[in-house]
């Protein structure tokens, strides 16, 4: 029989990254360096010219990118089969297949991206197209710690919080695919303001910069001056720097994370009574602040659920490796 | 070809209803009178002699009421072929066929209802259980508004408030069958205790007890001394009777439904940012109250959507008549 193999294609905020996989989450090869994704500033009057012009050069350089990958596999193994070509974007689609409004492009209007790839590419069947934190939940089940669970949850702490939930052994999109915006739930009525201009969602406590707010916030409030990170500025300030802190025994920094994970664990206790998941899987770059973290969350959560639920739900980190996760969801889309 | 029909029994906190039902929602035949549910009263100290008693005189009854409603609806029609019987109970667990540790009831431990009915009506091929919650939304899906839909979420207010989602055209279950505990999230972080001892629950704000907490609340916060009901006792007030001040233009009364709407109206907003569901049903003796406590909680709901969200969601009365939505529901599990 041939081998199968998939393109992943993760368009990220400032790289987009290709790779080929094949059905055990192998990556066999991958574009280096990845191709940069035009930056929001280039087109900052929302220009229909600009970008149109923007999008143009950039599927060009993704065609190319997919032309080169397949070749360079062919080499070694000429009677390779593609099966398809998975993308994960912010704002992804699974059933338009476009890219809706998504707020970090240059792009104006929604990006039609499947109906451009397949064009481009008619003898590959299969083009899907779905968000990163989807994505994540499909790499985990394909390839990861959640393969052969009927219902999980893959929660994604980064610069957002974003989720995917697969329920009865498929994601959940819903009505119009925008399913799993857990990071914009509410969590605390008429709370901090989130990046999307409603107040009190999660995400404006648990994402990087939320991890900073409650710091400061923190410091403020009992006046630390002492405080390991009270010489640096709020614009400067990152979570792994509160991490540093929290690991040289900073109380702020301790605290901080403390109380993110308190957040974190009300919003996994309200995962746990709507979904009633096997495990909520964690991902992106503020799980590496660890036990900090995820123990006050897991703790709270313990603490919020009914009887029923009780010492049943594991909280995991993603087994998937941090820099390939990307390709390997988008990727794990098409199989 | 057969008249195909199922038989539905619904469960409740008092009364046990006994009805067939045809495919397109025909009652043809309800037992009357209901069985008595035996009351939690009966056997307060949890004695296993006493529960194993009651329940086989309850189980009893419900195979002669099976046989009798059988038999009516074959006096008229002989050829009728019964599908299955469907049963929906609380904390009826769809997996297991059983009644899990329910509150009410004077059974101890888990009653294996489905097992039970099973062997004794070997003949009839499909023996189906969930909670009443899900009952109402299956009910709602196969012969109600939600016909057609494939994400839809079912809100229940009541004495409790309870939630069915139907997600990629399938009940969401969870792991353990006992997904959809809507009432159970955490809406104010240490807000009102719940009944099930959690603090901030939505339940505690939007069930008929939650709505009465909150009008004597505001009554005493505001010293409203001369409010509609300030002569009613904590003990004996009703939504009712908070519904009929409201009529009576009672500012507390109108300013209750308000507040509860609000906190509902987070909950909504909740359920579409997890969710993305085509619409919200409501079913219950609260929703009674009607656009005093529905409008509140469709503004709230829809000031807290992302835009994607934004006018796209409709919340509806359950199309399902009040009396008969339980049997309905239940019958509606072997479809």
């Amino acid at each position: 029989m041939e081998k199968q193999i998939a393109i992943g294609i993760d368009i990220g905020g400032t790289h987009t990254v290709i790779g080929v996989v094949d059905k055990n989450g192998q990556i066999l090869q991958e574009l280096k360096p990845s191709i940069k994704t035009p930056a929001k500033s280039l087109n900052p009057n929302n220009d229909k010219y600009i970008s149109e012009k923007l999008l143009t050069e950039y599927m060009s350089e993704i065609y190319s990118a997919i032309r080169w990958i397949i070749s360079e596999v062919k080499k070694s193994e000429p009677e390779i089969q593609i099966v398809g070509i998975g993308i994960g974007a912010p704002n992804g689609c699974f059933y338009s297949g476009e890219i809706e409004q998504a707020p970090n492009l240059p792009f104006v209007g929604n990006v039609k991206v499947v109906e451009k790839i397949a064009n481009e590419f008619p003898e590959i069947e299969k083009v899907k197209l779905t968000n990163d934190a989807n994505a994540a939940a499909i790499g985990e089940l394909i390839y990861g710690g959640a393969k052969g669970m009927n219902d999980f949850a893959m929660v994604t702490l980064g610069t957002g919080v974003g989720s995917g939930f697969v329920v009865n052994g498929q994601i959940l999109y819903g009505k119009d695919g925008f399913a799993g915006e857990f990071g914009h739930t509410i969590i605390i009525p008429n709370g901090r303001m989130c990046g999307c201009g409603i107040s009190g969602h999660l995400e404006a406590y648990c994402s990087a910069s939320g991890i900073v707010r409650t710091y400061f916030e923190l410091m403020a409030f009992n006046n630390v001056k002492n405080a390991a990170l009270a010489d640096v500025p709020f614009s400067k300030l990152t979570p792994y720097d509160i991490y540093l802190a929290a690991k040289n025994n900073d109380k702020t920094a301790i605290d901080t994370f403390n109380r993110t994970g308190e957040i974190l664990g009300i919003g996994f206790a309200n995962i746990v009574h709507y979904f009633s998941p096997e495990a909520i899987f964690l991902f992106g770059g503020v799980t590496s602040a660890g036990d900090y973290l995820i123990k006050p969350a897991i703790k709270v959560m313990e603490d919020n659920l009914l009887p029923g639920f009780k010492n049943k739900v594991k909280v995991l980190l993603s087994s998937l490796p941090d820099s390939s996760v990307a390709v390997l969801g988008a990727s794990a889309l098409v199989w």
